[in-house]
């Protein structure tokens, strides 16, 4: 069997990761069509050793398309997914549009698989930072369930896009020539800085980026008394993303037990040398399947032997957006 | 009165601040000894309009002086310190060598001014991401007492001296430039990178600057029980930490409670300005005296009440450094 797909947003940075993780993975294909707005109709775009060229996305764009992998906005999912959908194509949204909808699920191929079955049309990918966290904490919270999660993340610019990816580069030239630069695509210069998301505040004081992490994960864990606070920061790095996660669990757990479990983890890699201060790091990262796990250790502030606390990196744009949308395809 | 003062290790990030923060606040000074290495020796700094002539440290180097400012490292300030005190001179040291020394107190003028009189010639300056935390966690102490801390830190370069700060610079040149670089001050590059902190590791998996958030927070505080775990971060930023500090008190507490708290703190600068996405940033701490608090929630994982989240951001070399140390001076 081989899918007639279609790639919502193919021209955006998590677009060009799905044409190359697709012909990485000789993903079962009978044609792709790679779709963006107007304005990117005509270029072409790289799938291996050949080029597409892109089509305008309209309603009418999904006659014998099967399958969508869609990154082009929660707007345009929310405008063309059902198109898709009554066209007969399954879609893969990369989006924030459906992922708390009752009826879409929301998964990932190493958490919760089974959950893909239910869908009517559509299935939702999680968020980059709700999945980097989520891959090593799922074996440890089966294992042992965990109650509260204090995280703090180290977010690169790739999550705001191409043209942030771009901005970190322009505004840092600038600082190291000492001239002025005024960002756009970032609130505040990416530059030899860091900041709090530029996701909204809620009236809790909470970004849109840190309430995905407890919302999403308690509808991937199916645990809906799992506590989790985060403070989502982004910092002057490409394309991972770093998490500092504390654990409290049910039950006292050690960090050999700990080891024990990532070590046999799907999706896991870890990187724990103490001795060479060698740990997960965005630059290793990028690039890579797996999400690097290190720094574990028993917490020192919960005496009674039920923290952990762990440093993870996982590349944003494959594991945490187009890899985790093709592995949920693979699984249809 | 007026001192006659001497800076250790006047060469170095710390003791250039030493001379800009003296300057600065017309500290009452008869005189000003610069002291670095021999390989220094003879070499101008910059004081207010004047130049001061860095001269040998050797012991013999306190004849007169009644105050050193030391900051040339922990086995520097081993060695001479006795010497200075002998002279009957009082060393304020921003080095570790001494934090944990039973009779030497460890002051930050806004939390244990009172401390200082129990010295016996050395009073130790805590470390840099210590003295950012507890400048706005300790109002709140106060207020409510804390039971347990999670922190994660973003720290800058500086902390690792001038040669960390020009490789910072090199290794961002040469990574825009796609060009080979190789690391020397720091184990790891720093050019769009985030990787733990370059302290040792110890058998309980805590890297040295973890360790210090905890062991020196309960001798300021203090308090023995108070809890704390850390993951201390490098991040590519010049010279101001950022931490994001989750804190669970005894007692329910509100964000508007830890505002009101926290506007009338000595060394506060709350920057907490949701509707503008604007909060804490290195950049604009860089330079500061005060400690810039922002993102001041209710920890949504805490649903009784007892836990906040704040990120917070201070100059690592001035009040985490030369500026605390200065004061502590003022204080005698």
């Amino acid at each position: 069997m081989a899918w007639n797909a279609a790639i919502m947003g193919v021209t955006g940075v998590v677009g060009s990761e799905f044409l190359k993780i697709l012909a990485e993975r000789d993903f079962p294909l009978a044609s792709l069509k790679a779709l963006a707005s107007i304005r990117s109709a005509g270029k072409k775009v790289p799938f291996g050793d050949e080029e597409l060229v892109v089509e305008e996305l309209t309603a009418d764009s999904f006659d014998g398309v099967d399958l969508v992998l869609a990154s082009a906005g929660g707007d345009i999912s929310r405008e063309f997914a059902p198109a898709a959908v009554r066209a007969g194509a399954v879609v893969v949204d990369n989006t924030s549009a459906f992922r708390m909808d009752e009826d879409v699920p929301l998964v990932i191929p190493e958490v919760n698989p089974a959950d893909i079955k239910t869908h009517k049309g559509i299935i939702a990918n999680p968020n980059c930072s709700t999945i980097i966290m989520n891959v090593p904490v799922w074996p440890l919270h089966q294992a042992n369930p965990i109650r509260r999660i204090v995280m703090s993340t180290y977010q690169a610019v790739s999550g705001a896009g191409a043209a942030a990816m771009a901005e970190l580069e322009a505004a840092t030239r600038a600082a190291l020539a000492g001239t002025p630069f005024q960002p756009k695509a970032m609130p505040h210069t990416t530059a030899f800085n860091v900041f709090s998301h530029n996701s909204d505040i809620g009236p809790d004081g909470y970004n849109l980026e840190e309430r995905k992490t407890w919302r999403e994960t308690r509808k991937i864990f199916h645990c809906e008394d799992l506590r989790v606070t985060a403070t989502c920061v982004r910092v002057p790095v490409m394309r991972a993303h770093t998490e500092a996660i504390n654990m409290e669990f049910t039950n006292p757990i050690t960090e050999d037990e700990v080891r024990q479990i990532l070590a046999a983890a799907p999706g896991v890699k870890i990187v724990d040398d103490r001795e060479k201060n060698y740990f997960p790091m965005p630059i290793d990262a990028s690039g890579q399947d797996d999400i690097l796990v290190g720094r574990i250790r028993s917490d020192v502030s919960q005496p009674d032997g039920r923290g952990i606390d762990m440093l993870v990196s996982g590349d944003q744009l494959r594991k945490g957006a187009a890899l985790n949308a093709v592995q949920i395809a693979e699984l249809l």
